[in-house]
């Protein structure tokens, strides 16, 4: 059990191409609606009351942008919804690196000593809702060295070999879709990045590590954000 | 190997209820831009050429619906610009069961003995391109005992325990997220439902006996519309 006072700190990893959504900028920046999915994001982060610290990793080139998109979450309602303590916090931005694994751990370097838990979010997933984010660091305060949201699997699915043969179906009831943000105690998730950076999937490392990771549950709003078809799914839900 | 000439029957599962899309009526019978889903479904199975036949498994009450539904399929131009052989097609509807492998089985057991190669799809999945029919039966006719279509995974898959724990984390790459039609020799499906009849999955219960299942190559639009949401997708497709 980590203390109900252990400050949690959020990495948005934004540092991603918008060349599957056919776009000539960072997939963060991407409007949708009026505002960038990274806009979109922190809004729903910022809405929730548990995070105190906010590192944005840009891509490189982008960080003048990136905190301007800071500053407006900032000044949105449903962040000065949150307790007192939210106007309190600190909002960085930060250069990401070659790989996802760099930009994870450019953030990680940014936070202050004073977080002991650590979510780690994709923009891309820009309508999650705070109710995720507060499910995750919920699970890590009661233990958990890392708690990463997740939805049922609604297709079957198979293992195949490099030809495509199908060698195994996985029990579907056991399986579960894992979205952002993941949380994690910080101690363990540095000790996973030190020990290897090719992460697609932090938890992943951790699980590596012989560390428990627990799935609560995700959001279909918490979604990626992928193809264009996803950007309009995604202009749908806010049309509301 | 199986000859060229292997003629191509089809099973539509339309048994599924509308109860996830809150409707009143059986999924199948769900309305979008103006035709039910098992009218879209069969719009797109007859404008695949290789199809010679077809068993629509109705929810037991509904077969008088549903039959009305294959004469108008019949009637759309998609399934005239078909080879000639096309309009020889033969169109039946049967009652399904109480499960799903029921229905499966008694669509089987409806094939006239002429067939040897068997597609088993879902109502549900009713925008599936003739592209993806004509993929499956390919794979079946050059020696596959069974052939399913799937697409990459997006999201990171965890296997979980009964806790919600990580037990395990399978390689993205290697999963696919299977699709329908799927494809069988008929022999090959005959037995597999004699070994089983508790099937969510036709493509397991072939894996089970031994045989060989390919993934082939799926799409996007065969995806299985379950929540209003999907429905609403579907509609933006279709008006383009």
């Amino acid at each position: 059990m980590l203390p109900e006072s252990a400050a949690v700190g959020l990495i948005v990893v934004a540092a991603g191409s918008g060349r599957r959504l056919g776009a000539d900028v960072p997939k963060a920046f991407v409007p949708l609606a009026g505002v960038s999915l990274l806009g979109h994001a922190l809004r729903g982060a910022l809405s929730s009351p548990g995070v105190a610290e906010v590192v944005v990793v840009a891509p490189p080139g982008w960080t003048d942008e990136a905190a301007a998109v800071c500053r407006w979450a900032r000044s949105q309602p449903s962040a000065a919804s949150a307790p007192a303590a939210a106007t309190r916090r600190t909002i960085g931005v930060v250069p990401g690196g070659a790989e996802r694994g760099d930009s994870v751990a450019a953030g990680l370097a940014a936070l202050s000593p004073a977080v002991s838990i650590v979510l780690v979010h994709d923009a891309a997933r820009c309508l999650a809702p705070s109710t995720v984010f507060d499910r995750v660091v919920a699970a890590v305060r009661e233990g958990a060295a890392a708690a990463v949201p997740g939805v049922a699997v609604v297709d079957t699915i198979k293992e195949v070999d490099a030809t495509g043969r199908v060698v195994g179906t996985p029990d579907r009831a056991r399986l579960r879709a894992v979205q952002t943000p993941q949380g994690f105690r910080r101690d363990v998730l540095e000790r996973a990045h030190a020990a290897s950076s090719d992460a697609t999937d932090d938890a992943g490392l951790v699980e590596r590590l012989g560390e428990t990771v627990v799935v609560v549950a995700g959001d279909p709003l918490a979604f990626k954000v992928t193809t264009p078809g996803d950007l309009e799914t995604a202009a749908r839900i806010l049309a509301g």
